[in-house]
């Protein structure tokens, strides 16, 4: 894998990025149903990604596939007539699986099934009720504000029927039967930063590496929330400890410092090859041990399966105030923003592919570098350079115990610079590849 | 074991603490003699514990049972006959093992045997000199400022000969054979932090756990400091080992800060049970490690044990100016101090008796807390509560590698808070018990 | 080993080491040469070392010891045929290893060949092109300045021819065949700290050991930078894994702080021992994580080597403006800091020689230091005496498992204390050596 991406390649797919999270804006997406699957297919445009059916009822470990939610219309009117909450005009003025209903009622048995945000009271609240067969809208406060006593007519045109759960899914075979894994949850209706911005990392990252040439296999997971990576993982239990290294992808198109919460097992080598990453990408970040709340790594890292799996994220979830909110939007996630992450999310790929063993083959005493033209030839300065401290270390450090990870760890030069002379080491027989990091 | 006391128990009881302190306050006791077995009976009226009566000469590792020491009275007399140091005005005016004396001298000569605090001139000292036979007064400097030039009458009527050495055990069988050390010193004459508060904190705790269900068995020593415990340790050299955590007490009745000295071994289970249980539970408090130098922990911790034995304290011995003198009154212990070392005592021994390894019966990804009504139902909110919260942890840890206090830690939890969440999980047939945490 | 060493004694040894380094500086020393044998040669009078000769083309590891340079004089005269440059003024003024020549040629020209110092301009640079055959002067920027356009005669009667390469060796046997390596560049012309002070300090070293009674033995060596290391590894690739502990001396002359910078093993007991002894030297002290940029420490720690070698030093190479620059002269180094750094050293020394594990032989409970007169009589006081602490820690730790220099580090007390205290409790047999820390 090398690096292929200018700024100007860069700048290019964070507009891309930015252009297909409009599109794919308006779907109302839920755990199930068309506009999961309307949203996978557009996809398919970029990603030849395969999409799967798991029928409603399937037992996936402790939990059942759910039924199957679609919904196509749904307001609420006043007694004038007038709709005062109208599903066209947001998605997230139901509550995602709400029942069919229509009603009418009086104003005060309507209030308690409506959700609003008194401290934001322009936005409108993401509210959902999977697992508890229920109705509701969600408004903003201040429209609430303005409804009077009276009767009002509520209407909800769902279904909730046996159906199936859908995820898409795109293996990319490498050298190495060794997985990467990259999954983003795609159960979100119109909110931008929390669901489409990591749904557009994934599909660019699946696009650019199925043109490279890759150690790892890679598998690139399109899945509701929760149910869909416990599916996955009810479906795949004997292939799943192929993964060595994953990440959650979420969150990275708003303008926040990055945010890397660590796998449960805290020191592999996905956690240090992304610390390393921020730590010499010149972006602000701040790292956290982890714990059992947050997206899909609850699954990944549970006992039973324990990978090696974190989440890189920007600002992290439930810490923007609009998270799960109608200002979630279009506005809130940039180009920039995403095109900075992919870079991010690129320089760790590339040091999980590069990252290995090395055998100095000179080890004792070193090597003459500058008879072979790698080191300066006029004695007495006070500093080497970069590149030959670079060389140092690598020679120093080749001995079978450390990888170039911990190799550019300990020298704190970024992971490029080691790579770079350890190639010129290899080229003049100093070094040899002894194994990879993991088997 | 489970939570008894209320607020009210607590402020009743350390009432009750202090009420004893300031029963045993003016006997004057020593390593030996009457003053140590009129203690022992006293608390007898409370707890049921041993009276032990060990020969003098008998041999205790490298030391010897030391003569037994009684006091009837001592003064000193000026030329004009007034009683200038009266032993019956504070026991601390003699230094504890003086030898008899009567016999009149020059002041120059009585000086050699006076001792005072020049920094703190209204305090009389406590002085002793157990293992070298001579005799002494202590006295304020404010008072031997007034002492004229002239002849001194010296008496004091003690006895210094072959008796025994007297120390108090109790002992509450549990259900497992492997111990609980709860030991204090009770040698010291009219000092009430460093003793008294130890002795009747101890006392207190021997009360309430002899009627409770409880995992350990507990032993609760009262004993004369260093030649107590050694001669303890010799007399039970093969069974000390079942001794699988212990607290030497001391000190618990001023108004400072909780401190923890960790035994020899330094991350043992007390050691962490102690700093979780502090930590979660509002008090202030600093945390030392292990040193050779302190109460009787020397001898619990010393290398030929090497139990796991802390000592926690308030203030330490000799960091409070009233240490070793006659401001270690009535006033300087305080029953809500006294009752809130109580209480952080009992929550050690809370954290002790429920620690365990359990394991979760669905490792692989989460179970669906919803179905069982343990998690809300509605989705979308930006945070959960620390009870799910607690829920997750424990599932997630629970891989017979984490017991449940480090469970607590990792997670940053009170354990009590884990330990609902465990009652709850085992309840629902989603996690079992698996192992003690020691064996 | 005992300590010697007064003040007085001190004083008189840094004299004597600056007097020395007057002596040496004006010798035009190089890797290989007449001024290195005649340096060698004057430090035999002082200590019996073996002086090594390893011809030209000799194959050391991947390197060829290289010919012998000398050079008896260098000039350049301007057009009126005044000398601009002469070496007799300063050896400096010569690239080291330049090749003969005589030759006219146009400013323009020598231009090529000229170095100088912009930032320090009344400054003569230090320069070396070893590896690669070449010819230059060195000269200050503001002398330069005054070049007028023109021609110039070059003159340089150097040779360059196959010869040996020289250094010195000293080896004083100890009990143990173990060795500790003491290491100093002898290579450089007239500089002072960054090479004399090195090599003074090494020299006096080896004069005091040879007349002490010694548990290690010592190997001093007195090198031409990196190719004398490499060629001592070389040619006793068998025998290097004797050396349990060395240091690379340099620049110990200077008025800076202590730097030490760790074995490439990192927590080696001579890293330990070295930090302890500074720590409680009461002299300022930075320690530095090894890295392969450095002296010969690159080549003893090379990881086919790896031996625990650190380096010791005031202020380090590079980081002293006056580094590689005629400002490196008599007046930068001072007697009472090359007598502090000898005085470090030999604490040091005495670390290593002392250090050992020792077993409490009285392990159960501490032994009644009291009957012993080891310990104060009267009791009560608040503090215990540092000696009666020392020798409560070593009991506590002496269980076979802890070095003195670890039981210094843990008790935080100068390792002179423990021993002091060690001495005391086996003159009690209360303490058995057990073992050296290194077999």
């Amino acid at each position: 894998m090398e690096q292929l991406l200018t700024e100007t390649d860069l700048t290019a797919i964070g507009e891309q990025m930015h252009g297909l999270i409009a599109e794919l804006y308006p779907i109302c997406r839920s755990i199930t149903g068309d506009g999961l699957r309307r949203t996978l297919r557009r996809l398919q445009r970029q990603v030849p990604l395969e999409i799967h059916e798991v029928p409603t009822g399937t037992q996936v470990f402790d939990w059942k596939v759910p039924k199957e939610w679609n919904i196509r219309d749904a307001w609420v009117k006043n007694a004038a007539g007038e709709k005062v909450i109208d599903f066209r005009r947001s998605n997230l003025h139901v509550v995602n699986y709400s029942v069919p209903i229509r009603r009418t009622m009086p104003l005060a048995e309507l209030r308690q099934h409506l959700h609003t945000l008194p401290d934001r009271p322009d936005w409108i609240p993401y509210r959902t009720s999977y697992y508890q067969e229920d109705w509701g809208f969600c408004i903003a406060a201040d429209d609430l504000a303005h409804f009077k006593e009276g009767d009002y007519e509520v209407y909800i045109d769902s279904t909730l029927e046996d159906g199936s759960l859908t995820y898409g899914e795109y293996f990319v075979p490498g050298r190495r039967s060794d997985e990467v894994l990259l999954s983003c949850h795609a159960c979100h209706p119109s909110l931008c930063n929390d669901n489409l911005s990591g749904v557009v990392l994934v599909a660019s990252l699946a696009e650019l590496l199925s043109s490279m040439a890759i150690e790892y296999s890679y598998r690139f997971l399109f899945i509701p929330g929760t149910i869909g990576s416990i599916t996955w993982l009810a479906r795949n239990e004997q292939q799943a400890p192929r993964i060595r290294h994953g990440l959650v992808v979420a969150c990275v198109g708003d303008a926040g410092k990055f945010h890397y919460k660590r796998s449960r097992r805290g020191d592999a080598e996905i956690d240090r090859a992304v610390v390393h990453a921020l730590k010499h990408s010149g972006e602000e970040i701040e790292v956290r041990d982890f714990s059992p709340y947050g997206y899909d790594e609850r699954q990944f890292c549970s006992p039973g399966f324990n990978l090696a799996v974190g989440s890189l994220t920007r600002t992290p979830h439930g810490q923007f105030p609009e998270y799960h909110t109608s200002a979630d939007n279009l506005d809130l996630v940039r180009p920039n923003a995403l095109a900075g992450s992919l870079a991010v999310y690129l320089s760790v790929l590339r040091i999980l592919e590069n990252n290995a063993f090395y055998r100095n083959l000179n080890p004792k005493c070193e090597p003459q570098l500058g008879r072979r033209g790698l080191y300066r030839a006029l004695g007495g300065l006070a500093d080497a350079a970069q590149s030959e401290l670079s060389m140092l270390w690598v020679l120093s450090l080749s001995d079978g115990e450390h990888s170039l990870l911990e190799i550019a760890e300990w020298a704190d030069l970024p992971f490029d610079v080691v790579l770079h002379s350890v190639k010129t080491l290899v080229d003049h027989q100093l070094l040899e590849r002894v194994s990879e990091t993991t088997s």
